[in-house]
């Protein structure tokens, strides 16, 4: 039987959803962000590997009442943000002076484009969906007193620097966090986070 | 050990995961398109669930030389695919018109945005990463001889029409396809298959 009322897909696919997960015993904050994951994946290894720092969920949802923008790590991540709520969603990987940049210095756009959202807003909620230098750079920013992210998504993906740019993350005990262990994650993966705390704003 | 030149990075990735696949017996062409599809992943069950038709890999870049235009279901999708090869990517989701006959017909935005790019597009690439009711949409108007696509992508993610959208097109024999069987999918997948093809166009 086919479904084809926008809402009542959407209902039926949470339904699918929660029935599959069965019973969790994880804050009840968490679970409707576990959820848009799976949605957004078909994937259940999400459900064991999404991590949540503690009150992560609520401190995101004021920071967001509070107008705090997003910087993301690719533009196909800030496409992918609803604009239903008018929050400021940030990625220069296109401007022209971080392509110069990150080719003048050898390293990759993503750190450039880090580095300069750091300087200009460096209370930001950072999503990282694709890229772990990324996610290191902040992290050593972090560190450096140089950024105090309101939240930090660290769901970057791939075989490459993940796994020790997770890690990293981890470490930072006082930073609202959302992680995605193991090598899986991105766009679509931050994507689903930061849409699912947004939508918990209604 | 930290890459973290750009290039450094795309290669290692590449060599752990061809290392992974180990031994492939398929079609040459398809693999790069599969390595880049679990690059974007970090999911392995795509080497089992991408499903290629016949010489589809090469049909598909002749059709990207003759300037064939890229139909896409979403922004997000529009957004992740390269533009360095200058080919015209089209997504009317968010066109005011589209979004206030979905709401009349009460049938979702996917759909009319598909129905608009038949229209003017019948021949065009189709790539299809979120929305089962698209690709169904699709379907149908190839039946109806209203859309001879040079290829369809058909990787929409999820648990509800997903399966019977993706069996619908596998049906479609004349049609250039690539799939992914069962329920995962995604735009990062859609985004990695078509990024493969431009990639080979070098």
């Amino acid at each position: 039987m086919m479904i084809i009322q926008p809402n009542e897909i959407e209902l039926e696919s949470m339904r699918i959803i929660h029935e599959a997960i069965g019973e969790y015993n994880g804050p009840s904050e968490n679970l409707p962000v576990i959820m848009r994951v799976i949605h957004a994946s078909a994937d259940f290894d999400f459900l064991h590997t999404l991590t949540f720092s503690h009150n992560v969920v609520s401190l995101a949802r004021n920071a967001l009442r509070n107008h705090t923008p997003i910087i993301t790590d690719t533009n196909m991540l800030m496409s992918g943000i609803t604009k239903r709520y008018g929050v400021k969603i940030i990625c220069s990987m296109s401007d022209e002076d971080v392509k110069t940049e990150a080719q003048s210095r050898n390293i990759t756009r993503a750190i450039v484009n880090i580095e300069h959202a750091v300087n200009k807003y460096p209370n930001a909620i950072y999503a990282i969906g694709n890229s772990p230098t990324a996610l290191i750079r902040l992290c050593e920013l972090i560190r450096e007193g140089k950024a105090n992210p309101s939240l930090v998504i660290g769901v970057p993906v791939g075989f490459v620097n993940v796994i020790e740019a997770k890690e990293m993350l981890s470490e930072l005990k006082d930073i609202p966090r959302i992680i995605a262990t193991g090598n899986k994650g991105g766009s679509t993966i931050a994507c689903a986070i930061v849409n699912a705390l947004l939508y918990g704003l209604e």
